[in-house]
């Protein structure tokens, strides 16, 4: 059973010419082992070798937490008082181990550093896409779960659209679509929500301002997610508060053309550059091509930002079972920016929106 | 205006024999910068040099949020389409580095090894603990938001005492503990919230279940937090489910002894070492001794888990400005957990519990 988990990380390693992976908790750890844990100060790191039986080094409170992993190998144990130098050092001691290949996306220096001296001389490798590429694919679970993290985000978004009213501030309206999520059945925010309105529309990943109270005109830009069974969903959806001018409606318009263009461009065996080319040409073709910023997308799973990365020069093919964002932006810093992303399943002929909720041009807040 | 916050950062560097500090977005970087940065696959780096103008790698999507900062040294933008090879080369002309200081349980592997490449040859040192004492001592407005933050999440606590019912399971109970708190305020949680009842209280970092109902005699317990101005509050009340045995008041009484004791203990002039010692001795010198797993605490601020950690042998001094958790616990994985924590700011005189929450042994859902 754990054996099975582990078959994948083992294959990795021999692919990728290392004696063995190191994992840190996080989506790959959740993917291998069903389970997470939190990382503040205390380091937690598994190694699985090419053969032979993988090694843990666990703080002592998580141990409980740990075992039921039923990692078969050694699993050494540390205490706060004692503090991890020994318990690396033991770590060393289960094998030996000349190049190891780690998440460089995930683990953190002091981690490695840990690691590093428990295994002088060893080289660090950072195999963080190999690792990652084993959940490219999505379990039928996963896309369960994430199924219902968006029937979950979209029910909130309704929610907000209707209490959300002129002079509100950002951060108040964050407020209600947080609480909303939750209320829906959220296990966990995917992200810090962003709700920015005006030119904080324009910044690509703005934070909501406790001191601007949204206006007629303005564009209010809600990217969000919840999470379920450790799974994201991430949609953004732009409205304007109590009117829209037919200026913005056309920029908004070219946005939506763009996305849906994304969207048509995604299935089995067109690549990522594909999908970011079809978005991003709509975009440079219409009179807004000067607000172009960013990438149409990127994977979605257990990491709200993942493979494969929707963006020109990616020639990563999709395959079913794939989940990535088209969410094509435009973004004038001296009025506005618009962004429509969907969450997207490459399907065996073509590719699903999971995401439903309504992309027409909508004005909120207009009694 | 930029060099007063760079200040104390160079002052670092030159007290640890470095060259350099590198910073990433995260706590010490909000409190230089006054401003935060989400990170997921794209580096974001300042470095800052002993002497002479600082230079930073930014994503452009971030440019417009970064030029905020008012830097003044050179900003080397990159693309996604480009990747972020060619900037920190660039990086790597704007000065000659030997060692470099960085936040080792902050910076992920990627970047570090990215740093390296720009700068062939020098030394990276893990300088978090000196980093982080910058913080060690709040600001006025630090203390103040950490209040907000704390009063919120005391609101949300009497919302979910009052809606918890007997047969929900434990992640209906976070729904609503995680609802009440962003409908109460709250821009942020702090950190995912644990709610765990019978077994799995005694797990300190549990997670949440879908698949258990609470049920008469359970301990419940409830640790989260908000996070209002970047700044954590973070709180754990452990309450009984219906009715409450007289072996299970006693293990509640030994953990709030525990608590008073460690919270008498904290003064300025006093160590960590004297606070741990206080609450453990009690727990020592009670008949669940053998339920004892972790310290007593750890600091609190823009980290949720920060420096001072509230633990034997740690020596360092409590000044006033400090703030740290006082969280004794006892464990018996066979039956239950019981965790009371107060956030404690240390004054002149001795230190006031921001946290006020009521801590007599309460029994919820009830009716």
């Amino acid at each position: 059973m754990i054996e099975d988990r582990l078959a994948p990380i083992r294959a990795v390693a021999a692919a990728e010419g290392l004696d063995a992976i190191a994992l840190v908790p996080g989506a790959n750890f959740r993917r291998v082992f069903g389970r997470d844990f939190r990382q503040h100060e205390r380091p937690l790191i598994v190694v699985v070798p090419v053969n032979g039986p993988p090694a843990a080094v666990v703080p002592d409170l998580e141990m409980s937490s740990f075992a039921e992993i039923g990692l078969d190998g050694e699993v050494i144990a540390w205490r706060d008082q004692d503090g991890y130098d020994a318990a690396f050092d033991a770590l060393g001691e289960t094998m030996a181990l000349r190049r190891i290949g780690v998440e460089g996306q995930q683990m953190r220096v002091f981690v490695q550093l840990a690691l590093s001296r428990a295994f002088p001389g060893a080289k660090i490798i950072d195999a963080h896409i190999p690792i990652s590429a084993l959940r490219l694919r999505k379990t039928i679970g996963e896309i369960a779960a994430m199924r219902e993290a968006i029937g979950v985000t979209e029910r909130a978004f309704a929610i907000a659209h209707a209490e959300t009213r002129i002079g509100m501030t950002e951060t108040r309206i964050k407020s209600i679509l947080t609480r909303a999520l939750f209320e829906e059945g959220a296990e966990d925010v995917a992200f810090d929500a962003i709700v920015a309105a005006g030119t904080n529309a324009a910044m690509p990943h703005a934070h909501a301002r406790a001191d601007y109270e949204i206006r007629p005109g303005d564009a209010l830009l809600f990217d969000f997610g919840a999470r379920i069974g450790g799974v994201c969903a991430d949609v953004t959806r732009t409205v304007f508060v109590g009117h829209v001018t037919d200026e913005d409606a056309a920029f908004y318009s070219a946005v939506l053309d763009a996305n849906e263009a994304g969207k048509r461009a995604s299935r089995p065996g067109a690549t990522a550059h594909d999908v970011d080319d079809a978005a991003t040409a709509v975009l440079e073709a219409s009179q807004f091509a000067q607000f172009i910023r960013n990438k149409t997308g990127h994977g979605l799973g257990l990491d709200v930002h993942e493979a494969p990365y929707i963006m020109r020069g990616n020639h990563q093919l999709l395959e079913p079972g794939m989940v990535f964002t088209v969410e094509p932006g435009l973004y004038d810093l001296s009025r506005l920016g618009v962004r429509i992303e969907d969450d997207m399943l490459v399907t065996g002929t073509g590719a699903e929106s999971l995401t439903t909720f309504l992309r027409d041009l909508t004005v909120i807040a207009t009694r």
